[in-house]
């Protein structure tokens, strides 16, 4: 059986998804296209088999040949669209951000509540990548114990002009928000924000920054996000047990010894460090709706609960204050 | 356009690979299926959406329906139903050995060759394995120099009881031969067969072996065979250059510090370590013969080279003595 | 020329650092000692081929035979004889701390500022571990550019039951306080120290804490001290540059691949991590002293920092905040 | 109490040793020198506090001033002073070779079984490092079984000019055949010599070259000789255990990240990777000699075995064959 998906939004990311559901994974064909600019939603449709573009989200999601719709269109239009999937019992995958505040994740949270089951999940695909799972792996074998503190480290080799101090905590901090609650099972409570002293590569950013945040048990946090650190893309990660500690390792593959040195690659981009990721996210989330379960990755409740956190380390990082942070009551479906 | 897949023999391997090519990989069905005992075959038959039982190879190679032909059978078939799947100007997918003799290879050979293009893909699947594309990537990149020598590590933690003397060359060593030949894209030449202290923990197995080989440059090549080490499945190689080495790294995801150590997981077995290998190895296949390119992977040419080390270093094995290997002409089409 | 050293307090360090004037760095003979138990003293006199009792650190300090002063008494006597030692104009080696509060070490900053040279120094044994030192080498080549950010980890197995809270910062961070500086080349200006999630195998004891210090140039600087978490003693430490970062490599001599894992061994105390530092730390002072160059190493104002960094991260593990330093004017003899 | 020490060769290494007496280890003096070109040694003589120069070799052993001589002069003088100091009854250390034939070491081995007792110490210095004294123990501990295997890998950025073929064997593997009979405590009992394809780097020079060896038990061993390999100068070690295997690690101080590669320094050449242990080798051979031990380091044996191993590698090596080792009854006195 192959799950017919439309997807809302074909820019770069989104070309890139419809790429990886026809060529790559298993189980899904893209039948349905939409895009703000029709132009291009028709030029991607014309590279596909079988495919119609429609005038609007709304009228993907109502396309009775689309069993399953993917939003990949501008943040600010995530939760209409995704209120639309929900209305029409559609399964949807949403790229991040689940919305742009608080308030509108809460709207989808709410929709799913009424619909009583999951339907929508988020793209955070560091939990699909294998070098997490098998720290995550580590973690709840017990082999070191209960984690107390947890250093994640988000280094870019550079960032474009575009890039503007929030961002460094809203769309770089971000997937360290929603790996550290993944890999601890907890919800963050506060947050800090410090600035280091500033990098020159960077011009008039304020980075590197280092953001420390507490966990509901007590667990102490520190983000360190690096945007213009020329070396590569490194995320670091190291958990800091009562017996032990367990640390995301380089992933070179060769060992090359040259001039005077022994050493691996560390890769250049996001892409080269996580493709695999987003192979493995996407037949996950296929294999689940095909199987009649909805979706089983990152959650409506895991989409507000990041959005939350972005908020109070914006808030942080202008007032430098410990911010704390305020979910409200997860509800059943979520836990 | 899907691939429509006709697989022959459907014990163990052959059930793995139709799983990759129904859950797996992108572009392929399996459409039909044959074993030499039917029951099995249609047990798997009942398991896939809409695919045939055949009561032969032939049958099912002349079947209009299958696009490509999958050889998951016994060794000794396999020359019979490559030749039947190139007779009939059909892609064709063997898993190793080609054949069980450089002779048999050799018809292949000449069939193909008739032919004009190649069909015949033979099943090395180390050459899908990042760790092993990234050390040739080195090797490629002239950083460290020309080869001058290649130390290639076959570990195993134990092997079944009917493993025999003559498995660690033509069993466990055969892939140590292709995917040198590959990283240094040139031939062996001459083979000899050391016989270090047996492993006591193997019985009364020869175990484990160290095979010196020569390349047509000069090449000298080391392969060990442990295969009762116990500590897991550990595939190393290290290619000593003029100005440097590139040597598989440990491929550990998480570095754990636990109980006075630092380190890192070393696999099982086989399937925890090239499993991903396998999945590349089958998407690309489709992709090729989906294009129209017949095969690109591993050829009846290195089918046949691979069987005619596994000759000499048998011979060598029991004599003792410096064993050479002659291939005689390579036919152009695997130029 | 053998430099005549006599030793102030001969209890488990004292007796450790005479062994090694002894046995194991070249050009020094302990000549004479003292101690609170005066048993002790002749006990530890009786094992040398020629050394003198002394009553009191005064009289030692007196005794013309004496070229050099060792300082290994309780904390709260340091002062008394590192002052004596400077009266004398004798060079003192004196254990950390120098004295147990800022205004004592002022008292000897201002001894040694009137004597005019250089007699003091201070037991910050790190400065000669050859892992920093190559953590200095590469900060100091530029090969990372500025540092920005510095993660120091400071990580015993367990303390003893009379560890107290402060004392992981007065006792344990003080280290990493005095190597952060010299790694640097510049002072602490501010910390806060937060607790994380206690370590249930510590007890009682706030255990991991996590300091959080600012330099003069605005490097942010993390320290960590986990004094329960079992596995090792695991000094850890990593720059953060403009271009790239540093890090102290674990320093495991063997690779040992056993069951499953492929790893190295971590330390199991301090004695087995910088027993090496402490024999170049002697030899180094015993060549300079030799020399007439008095002391080159941490000086009694790197004393007095490191003080003023301990005096303010315990007011801030009790307030809860950001506590300043302020060290006042460095005298040029320490510039 | 201090040993006086005479030393017969005021060369390059005989200069190096003499610091390492007078400036580092503890417990020695240089009483006595002399040197085939005795205006150096009186210039070395000047630069001593205390030390008188000898017109030979003879002369050195009988002053009754000297307790312990040290061999330092040219290859082909050793068997001379050797044999003199046992003669006189006095601890000697010769550097490596202890003499230039098999039957010039066996002349050694008759005088000091004569003796009676150890009074003879050959230069094998790798026995005195910290990363194969490790390996050792990890062999010992049984952690990872029996050894079956072990590969060595001496690699040398460069040689000088004046480098023959026969010196790969003689001045370069001679280490790691001493280093080999030492860890697995037995002794070699045949070896092959292969040559690889030569690095161009290297000009006409026949290089590398892998040797396989044999152990009375049985374990197979290579050993490989790259001394043009330009990335730096590099020890490398493993031993295949039935159980597991246990490797030299990288022994880079520091893990540096940037431009793409996270790795560790490779030292330049033997000063860097060794000089630490030719410090324990001294210090432990004065403590050895002090205490009337004699001797407890490399024996007469060692350097005989040692020589006969090269023997038959040259041998080996010009012929092609495998070239068996037969050193005849061990003398009690060695056991």
């Amino acid at each position: 059986m192959t799950l017919r998906v439309g997807v809302i939004g074909t820019g770069m990311i989104g070309k890139d998804h419809i790429r990886r559901l026809t060529e790559v994974v298993s189980g899904a064909q893209v039948v349905a296209v939409t895009d703000a600019d029709e132009t291009v939603a028709k030029e991607v449709a014309a590279g596909l088999s079988d495919a119609v573009v429609h005038p609007s989200g709304q009228a993907l999601v109502d396309d009775d040949g689309v069993d399953a719709v993917l939003v990949c269109s501008w943040g600010p239009t995530h939760e209409e669209y995704v209120l639309a999937a929900v209305a029409a019992g559609k399964p949807v995958f949403c790229e991040k951000p689940l919305a742009t505040t608080t308030e509108s994740c809460r709207h989808i949270i709410d929709a799913e509540v009424a619909h009583g089951s999951r339907l929508v999940q988020v793209g955070f695909m560091r939990r699909y990548d294998e070098s997490y799972r098998a720290l995550k792996g580590v973690i709840d074998s017990g082999d070191i114990g209960a984690p107390l503190m947890y250093y994640s480290g988000h280094r870019n080799a550079s960032v474009p002009d575009h890039y503007t101090k929030d961002m460094a905590v809203v769309d770089t901090a971000v997937h360290d928000f929603d790996v550290t609650r993944w890999l601890l099972g907890e919800e963050l409570i506060a947050v800090r924000v410090l600035a280091a002293k500033p990098n020159s590569l960077g011009g008039d950013l304020q980075d590197p920054l280092l953001m420390v945040l507490e966990s509901e048990s007590g667990v102490l946090v520190t983000v360190e996000t690096s945007v213009n650190i020329r070396y590569g893309y490194d995320i670091r990660g190291e958990v800091v047990g009562e017996a032990g500690t367990a640390a995301l390792a380089d992933r070179g593959l060769v060992l090359v010894r040259s001039a005077n040195r022994a050493g691996v690659r560390v890769p250049q981009d996001w892409r080269e460090r996580f493709i695999t990721a987003y192979d493995v996210e996407f037949q996950e989330w296929i294999d689940a709706v095909t199987a009649g379960r909805g979706a089983t990755g990152p959650s409506a409740w895991d989409g507000y609960a990041a959005q939350a956190v972005c908020d109070a380390g914006v808030e942080a990082l202008y007032s430098g204050d410990r911010v704390e942070i305020a979910l409200g009551d997860k509800p059943a479906l979520y836990s």
